[in-house]
């Protein structure tokens, strides 16, 4: 089987890329699984609205698909896990979604989880994923930076607010664990740590290291 | 405000087309709303798997688009409910899917809902939705008929396996009222209910029904 | 069958049953069923409490069953659906709940449902009746206006509060959608939608479309 | 305050009000409590449709009324609690309803309950009310014996069929602890927790322990 | 069989036992079960932590075992409940914890539950056992009083804490019944039910009544 | 950081330790963390009850106390997770639990998780965690092997119960995911996959790679 974990990030912004490919550096042994990121140049330029979901699918697809022969895995870097469950059927290598990643894993650091979302927009279709997951009665909230993609460029403000959505999950809602709930942050994910005194999920790190151990196990599906 | 509701059976068969659209008979009114049914003739050929429902997203995009001018409603005529929270974003007009109220229609009828599926591969993805939808402690169960979209064209064989799913979700789930997994097969609903002695949703004519008071009431979005 | 859904205001006041019969007008049609509002003459004069709720029942019932040959279906027009599960043995007619039919079309109309209660004693029985239904995991919340159902005539005071009430629901609970917890407020529901800028269901109307629904498709228990 | 916990049985049937009355000896004591048990002379013959519920309370509302100068504590003793919030209004004294309190004393005693109805047309109302209580997940489901009230007066017939309803439920729905969905069969108790080897909740005496240590403990509402 | 209730406090302070044996001087009858309260000389001197509870366990279960063979049941004093499914596997004879039973009886008092915590590291250890009983959607929220056990010496200090907390459970939460979530502190119940004025569950004093019950019925486990 | 993760077995069979220990050995990588695996020589010899999980958490908290200024991780390899929570508190390091990192893995390979448990005396326990995880609504069941960890020791009459009990999970109680509930067991994860058709999770190869990314990446509690 191949060693390959390839990251998909849906949207077509190189930069967001970049930051999910740097933020993976620590998860790359020598004689560990390659991992290796790829912008879907077809896809939407960011992905905000359902909309932006169901175009990113289709290239998605196709991306995958192409790639197939050549991978051990597959993660999904968009924080709305774009076609994850249509990719478990094109194959039977371990497609995981950053989404899904992130709070399974925020599940083991903390009991009541708190999502910090970009847009307001996006929470009713995380809280269906959630949902879908089964896993609502451990969420407690999610709450939106209130800026677009394009404007999270400015990193020190994307802190500021990410530490003030924090704090606010953190004292009005009860959170004990955070999940940034964007991909292409993770740069920040220790300074927020660090400032709300929670433990921080960044996803694609957390959907990475599941498809590793997947991967390495040899666990595809039956 | 327009007063026709737009029906789009999303997949390529007529032949479905044509069961939904004579099933919807007893909702139309001299003054009432235009009921028209439409078959997405660039959809899959049948929707069965989670690959299939993606495909039909993107043409059914279009084709609400394309209606939208002259659309009073919208009902999204496949139990897998593609697509449905998208086209939400491209219209402010009402966009029920079948899949949505039938069970939301099923729970004004019974207590706990079994719901006929015609795959097993489908049941996944159908509980997601349950689960998204916020209602698994009303689901008693879900069990698949096992035939093909195409096969169900033998009516009474259709028949034969949907009265003993029925029976079984019924006497082994508790099940007390049932749902018709599917669309196009509205012509067995009042045999299966006479057979099985449950109240039966179909869930199309749910759907057109939802629509048509949203309609009237000219409720869209805020 | 008769095509008469017949509302049933359960408590003994003139002026609500004419509100809700107005904020019906736009579901009567020349062919459609006919849309015929009662007053419960025997019924609490409002019902605020448990008391009022197991008071309204059996006039309610009697009501129903005098109503019940010459009926197509019933919805009793109170937010608290007083006596549903009991009419529904005197009559295999659909009957609908005004509450439980608000309720689940606000699940069709955003993910997190925010309710304006009258009172505050009534919703911890509202709260019980989520439960019942299954779906507490959509509910972002229930406040209460704090006017008595008299006081709620002074319709200016009655709009501002309950504004007041759906933007804490919305910024503070994360509501979506929202939905009047009472009956004969219908003609506030578009200024109010406007006001909060979230979708409003008023639950009379939402209640009577349901039965329509279930009327013209010859849906009556099994 | 008065030391008498009333003990009311909502149907008109004496054999078992004394059914009752006699269960409850284990816990009188010389200088506790007193309890008496009363048998609702206008109450329905047997509770076992929403219709009889709700044609239990006007009376039963009357007799705790009339009870309430005198009384400590209140026992509704029918496994629907009929009445049971609005009694709740109308005395600030404890009011027990003996589900509630099955179901509450089932939940120490194991993991997945079991519950033993008498018919399955109670079976609804029952699981509208365990979602009420909010403990669905702890239910491991509840099947019906298929005897009337009045036929359970076969003592040996009513115990075969009760002790096979649980073996089902122990053995297909995995129920660690039983409740017996009825009043009036606490006889059978110990024989049946004998026969199945799982705990056996009787509800009456589960509601009138409580009753009593509220009533000891002098908790009345706020 | 004994008629003692054995109550143990798992912690080693004296002071607090005195208070949880005063407490339950209301459930003491001439004819009726003795209740004796012990402290566990070996346990940690304050249950805060979730070491604690793992270090008062192994003694807590000794102490069991050395009196089982005189008891009628037992009571496990600490708002964490330690070892209470241990235990329930070294006797046949009725173990209730006070957790538990707290909540249990606050679910017949009140549809939403606010807990009054200690301190806010505790917190994430309840919601995992009110998550393990299944009643996460009857809970309104549980907030730190942010005082030591040591500290809660001062009765004044505590309980104005206690009644700020339990008014904003009240207010922001929804809450409309509390429970008090430590031992020791009965004295107070009253006075911050006044205040709040919301029934308030004294979580010892409930355990012993459920233990009271289940003692004079003779309800051991199967 | 040491790059060693620690991973216990809490019981004191030698055996079973050398179980886990091969069946990590896909993870293992030259410059990847270090595994090693631990007998708790002082826990009990198999965890059946909860009085063993009791008895094994203070040498247990012993081990990884002495383990500690040396770890980079540690694993606790039985399916009960013994000490979980404490031993987060002992050290900010990652601490995960087989059982619940086996579900977890699980909700990202199926929708429905049945699980194999050894004995059915844990099965209200495993139950009571799923609860406090919050994932209730995504377990299709638990049936017990009903062998004891002795017995197991017969790798064909292992193998054949466990694919018995897979079949029915898969059957009647739709479960579309397996866990295997125990530890030591790895040998037989391919074997049963194949037969049962369904994706198999072995909790401790789970929890491992779990630890590993966590630790490559750095994530200890805040």
């Amino acid at each position: 089987m191949s060693a390959t974990i390839h990251v998909v990030n849906p949207n077509s912004l190189e930069a967001v890329t970049r930051g999910i490919d740097e933020a993976l550096q620590p998860l790359r042994l020598a004689e560990g699984p390659r991992i290796e990121c790829h912008t879907l140049k077809e896809g939407p330029p960011g992905i905000q609205t359902q909309q932006d979901v169901e175009a990113a699918i289709p290239p998605l697809m196709r991306k995958v698909a192409s790639l197939e022969p050549d991978a051990g895995a597959f993660v999904v870097a968009c924080y709305s896990d774009p076609g994850l469950h249509a990719l478990r059927e094109i194959t039977k290598k371990p497609v995981i979604g950053i989404s899904e990643a992130g709070i399974l894993t925020a599940l083991t650091m903390g009991q009541r989880v708190g999502v910090i979302a970009i847009l307001s927009a996006s929470i009713p279709r995380h809280l269906r994923y959630y949902g879908a997951m089964g896993v609502m009665d451990r969420i407690a909230g999610e709450l939106p930076v209130g800026l677009g993609v394009a404007e999270l460029a400015d990193r020190e403000r994307a802190f500021l607010r990410m530490a003030e959505v924090g704090r606010m999950l953190r004292d009005a809602h009860g959170a004990d664990v955070l999940v940034m709930g964007c991909a292409g942050m993770a740069s920040l994910r220790q300074q927020l740590q660090d400032d709300v005194r929670l433990p921080v999920v960044e996803p694609c790190q957390a959907g990475v290291a599941m498809a590793m151990g997947r991967l390495m196990l040899g666990w595809s599906g039956a």
